[in-house]
């Protein structure tokens, strides 16, 4: 079980977006009222984990359902552990951002609890792709990318980039002091290192 | 000039609750693309401003319109900038998260810049209102209403609180780490003290 495929109840993704990140997954994992957005695309999740408050299955079902209460966890969260459980390496996260702003906070909090334990955890949503990058950090991307680095808590020190329109060179970067948003591709391959901290990289795809 | 309402271009909010924040305020500030929202309520804004990539006025309007180009600042922060020189002492912010993450995040991390400016800002869509606490907070709620607490960067330490479901006494909440989201309000009122760093709370309102 390599690339698991997570739905949760935030701003549901298109069907295109939902499509194309379904159809090369090897595991779909609808976190509660994710199922619901599955289930309205035609597509039956493998199975759907949560405490069940928001997940409303219409018609029956015949897919798995776990039902895990604990209130110290999210939906997201008991995603994640079970993408672990299923040997999950390459997770791609839908419809954890967008509507309400405490649970994409949380979501993003989540993102740096789990980041180790995977190869790579990223969330995608209509407007673009946000994921904690390594201390060292190399991709090709479209010249033009509009890309934006936020330091996810606290500071980030001694971030150095090339290919960007704007770079960086041994710099902090900090929450209300400075951030790297609205940089933009400038050549290829884009590299980020960075020293100390949680580095978010946000790559619009519109 | 003491309550200002900035319309940004992020997720609109709904007609209801933007003629229940636009009726009591002194004076409408529109950040870019803002003014077409503001318009298409069939409300002139006093002012819109930003660099003007977004807004496109239709029919001719008779407001004022101010282009700042500079790259360094977003919408909101030239907003804010105005809101400052209009002698603005509390602002409401709409239409600031929900739709590109990296705009959500760069406008929180504007929240905090401009926080110590003002004698209250605070960023309110259709699912709730956010704001950086002061160290010491005292405000009657409905009971039952869900609320968040989370560190906008780095550690916030010593939080203690009362009429919460969860109490915290003398915690720290660090992203990644320890969170404060969904909590609940059981007493009157709620009182959140707390050492260093920057709070953030939300408050769902539905």
């Amino acid at each position: 079980m390599k690339s698991i495929l997570i739905l949760c109840n935030g701003n549901p993704p298109s069907e295109r977006l939902f499509r194309e990140h379904y159809n090369p997954a090897d595991y779909l994992i609808a976190a509660d009222g994710g199922g619901n957005i599955a289930l309205n695309m035609g597509i039956d999740p493998d199975v759907v984990i949560g405490d069940l408050d928001s997940f409303i299955p219409d018609p029956p079902h015949s897919f798995e359902v776990i039902r895990r209460g604990d209130q110290e966890a999210n939906d997201l969260e008991k995603a994640l552990r079970l993408a672990r459980e299923k040997g999950g390496e390459r997770i791609t996260i839908l419809g954890a951002t967008g509507h309400r702003l405490d649970h994409t906070l949380k979501n993003l909090s989540v993102l740096k609890q789990f980041n180790k334990g995977f190869e790579q955890i990223r969330m995608v949503d209509n407007f673009g792709e946000t994921l904690l990058i390594p201390r060292s950090f190399r991709k090709v991307m479209g010249i033009g990318t509009q890309v934006s680095l936020f330091p996810l808590s606290g500071k980030v020190t001694g971030i150095t980039t090339s290919g960007l329109q704007y770079p960086l060179s041994q710099e902090t970067l900090e929450n209300g002091v400075r951030d790297g948003s609205s940089n933009r591709v400038v050549g290829r391959p884009v590299e980020i290192t960075y020293d100390k901290g949680d580095l978010l990289l946000f790559v619009a795809t519109r």
